[in-house]
């Protein structure tokens, strides 16, 4: 088994509850200490309600150490001719 | 008129251009050094928008300089016992 220190979870338009699983599941296996959240456009609210139904309910002593918002450039759509920017966030909790 | 060193916008469901003209409003006044996005809900996307707008596209010399992740309890919806927990955002944009 490889050592992953910090893992990376994509949060997209599951149910929030499967992306808290994922976190819970990083931490538990024993070797994350810290897990990023990365999502963008809607999901971006969906990964907060991610962040904060861990921390409230699941690992009362996980902080949120970073969060940084960004925009990314997306490829246009099919029959439109430019490209489209969304908002991106990235949210890090740490175990202490 | 009075001096409101830190203005406080709050992000809800209208288009993010009419938040954006907002900030740019609040700093061109001349008072305001800092301005605090704050959104709940669905309204988080548009807040983090908003913000990756404002500075891409306006004014060039914004910075995030801080971001807060929270829940806040609403009251039950009509026929609804149970309150609602939301999730909260709060973005601060200084001008250097």
């Amino acid at each position: 088994m490889t050592e992953r220190p910090q893992d990376v979870i994509f949060v997209g338009n599951k149910p929030p509850m499967s992306y808290v699983l994922a976190i819970i599941t990083a931490f538990s296996s024993g070797t994350a200490k810290e897990t990023t959240l990365k999502a963008r456009g809607q999901a971006i609210t969906t990964a907060v309600d991610v962040a904060e139904i861990t921390r409230n309910r699941f690992i009362k002593d996980l902080k949120v150490t970073k969060i940084a918002i960004g925009t990314a450039e997306m490829p246009p759509r099919e029959g439109e001719t430019r490209s489209r920017m969304v908002s991106t966030i990235e949210i890090t909790l740490t175990k202490e």
